[in-house]
């Protein structure tokens, strides 16, 4: 709970009696390494906030799963885009570690917005980030060539490039694992 | 102005002088069709709003400019990406029509986000809502066929293809005017 009442703080300002209400509407979970967050077809209910661990966010495309984006200790996780209009989700998310969570639901995320004096403030701050990391991501893939994919990849997440099993960055970058491994080759020769 | 007001009132409560100090923070701008709103390199200094008309994101890819998507009136018009890292912007923002639009300052959009009571809800109702409509066309680049795209675009904006350009549909889809060409014929045998 300490990483997100510190992220909370660093975005707005709260009193010690508005932290004590943040922290019982949030509630913890644990997932281990493969379970999932959320499952395509389920309607996102929670916004979660990691506090240790690493998730993949995933889409079935004719049958090939495209990985989309990892999110890591520090970052919010939610699909949006199911959880706002409380449609069925076309992404997964899956815990790639051992992952603890806190979770608040969309009741609790309303009460927060009305309770707290800059709850409001909070929600926007918390979706212009989510915002401009999703779009800067999902541009790539539009714009950029695999390997440029795998270079944005590691300036943007130098820790967890060990962190990540190969084939799941393949699948971001768009490529089979062969390939990867060609394109790493070539730039360890480069240097 | 009166679309701009009606949408505030639609997504928040505002006071009859929060509705004068509003008219004040916004000013109007008409763009003729063919001028920018945004040039690739500047950094977006401006939310705006349609009040009419109809405006093209598009972006450089090695030299070849893509269409990300289209905003009509009663849309709000902005490079998140740019404007709140104030970042020099990687897209362009281009009147297709004679637009009229509402425009508003960074500094101004604080003021409103701090001196309208409900300002900040209104700050995360909108951006929720630019989010997801980012999210789900730059997913489908990603997901989807040009042809599926296609049958999307024509979906969500029925009154729109009647007023785009074709060569501008078939960058949004992906295609060369060819191709779309070919699409459209096919779709029309299949009716």
């Amino acid at each position: 709970m300490d990483k997100l009442i510190g992220t909370i703080k660093y975005l707005i300002r709260i009193s010690e009696n508005e932290e004590i209400l943040i922290k019982k509407l949030f509630k913890p979970l644990q997932l281990k390494s493969g379970d999932y967050f959320l499952e395509e077809g389920q309607v996102c209910r929670h916004v979660g906030f990691i506090e240790q661990g690493l998730m993949r966010y995933h889409m079935n495309n004719d049958g090939n799963q495209k990985t989309l984006y990892f999110s890591k200790e520090g970052g919010f996780v939610c699909n949006y885009q199911s959880f706002l209009p409380r449609e069925p989700s076309n992404t997964s998310i899956q815990a790639i570690e051992d992952t603890a969570l806190q979770i608040i639901s969309r009741e609790n995320l309303q009460r927060l917005y009305s309770e707290i004096a800059e709850g409001e403030k909070l929600g926007r701050l918390a979706i212009e980030d989510v915002f401009l990391s999703s779009i800067q991501q999902l541009k790539s893939f539009y714009k950029d060539s695999p390997a440029a994919r795998y270079q944005l990849f590691l300036q943007a997440y130098p820790d967890l490039a060990q962190r990540i099993p190969q084939y799941h960055i393949a699948s971001y970058v768009g490529i089979k694992p062969q390939s990867l491994s060609r394109i790493r080759k070539k730039l360890v020769a480069e240097r």
